[in-house]
């Protein structure tokens, strides 16, 4: 039996392909897939059709809804910005960022890992692309896992030593798609949008979606969703 | 205006007192009580009836329901140990250990602290009692003081450094009810048992009311809860 690795899916192209690059390195996935009470809910759908594709073992979803205490673009009613050039997202701390998020993730994550016997938990973030998030970086992976390793009856009886898994976290958007596809991620599955159309379409304007698609383009490859201004 | 702190309550006789302490340290309080699909749920109105006591300013109740994950006594359904020695509890991890809840907890806490600009998290979590527990321990608390800062905008601004304050680590239960008396927490307001009859009454035999009526014996003062065996 291959050991598990507990994978957060958002339903994201950087977190299908964190999966897939668990999956690669031969564990069993678990996937956990938190609603926290975003906007755009068409990635729980995503992150369900992901996780079908990928052939996880067990996939857990858990309403946190994080709305309650405000704070982002993305929970609350501040609106998203829309045709930022992709070269001035990075270094400010955008509006999409929710409050501890991260944090709130991999806590949920570990919650998951202690009780499957899972040491190992993987997450699609990334310094680069998102280097505005303060919960993107190296340093915050490394200190949650010696948290991790404090945290847990594994890590005190020292029957299992947690590893807190980035594998994208020095990846572009552009490597990332190359990436991906060589494991065989089917990106027509996923949603990246932060403010997705009715109908399920992509925006094709906010920070997330130009990302993706400057991806798309830069690895020569189209884009297989459908945005707005398709056919434009 | 006061400076705000977050504290953790959970309708218990510990976080009552720790946030009787962070008022007496001059903080405005903002309530977090987190229902985790435990089974105890007569505790979240224990947190209420304490929150109001104390006066606090706001009064977060999350819902995240742990039982999904399952693996503790509290939310799955394994039966809760009773009538064990008190001096027996401390040393093995309980199987009332709920897998990394307190990280969770301070998670979810680091979020609303940082919505509220709140650089203060109190909880009243306590090493000696409950040293079972790997997250009861000061290289935990101190391991997410660090994450804390490294996971937030404010922490990487430089605008908000945020401490984890857990005064009651160090203290024995009968300490902490010294204490609690001392600075006028009403102890009947609050609630410790983990299997609760179904009229409210605490069962008197669990860890966690064994622990409470030692304290209150040796304090000398009478517990003002009732028990089912009151009259016994």
């Amino acid at each position: 039996m291959a050991d598990k690795a507990v994978v957060l899916l958002s339903g994201g192209l950087d977190s299908a392909t964190a999966a897939a690059e668990a999956r690669q390195d031969g564990f069993d996935l678990y996937a956990l897939t938190v609603d926290y009470g975003q906007r755009h809910r068409v990635e729980l759908d995503a992150a369900r059709r992901v996780a079908e594709s990928l052939g996880v073992k067990r996939h857990v979803f858990l309403h946190v809804d994080l709305t309650v205490f405000g704070g982002s673009a993305l929970t609350d009613r501040l609106s998203v910005p829309k045709d930022r050039a992709v070269e001035a997202v990075p270094h400010d701390i955008p509006v999409t960022y929710v409050p501890a998020r991260n944090t709130i993730l991999l806590a949920l994550a570990l919650a998951y890992a202690e009780t499957e016997r899972a040491s190992d938990i993987y997450l699609g973030i990334n310094a680069l692309d998102y280097s505005g998030y303060p919960d993107c970086r190296p340093q915050f992976v490394q200190a949650f896992q010696q948290l991790a390793n404090l945290a847990t009856k594994a890590g005190v009886e020292g029957t299992k030593s947690f590893r807190i898994r980035a594998p994208l976290l020095h990846m572009s958007k552009v490597e990332i798609i190359r990436r991906g596809l060589e494991l065989g991620v089917d990106y027509g599955l996923t949603h990246s949008c932060y403010d997705p159309l009715p109908d399920g379409r992509s925006c094709g304007r906010c920070d997330a979606c130009r990302l993706r698609r400057r991806g798309f383009a830069q690895a020569g490859v189209p884009d297989p969703i459908s945005y707005a201004d398709d056919g434009d």
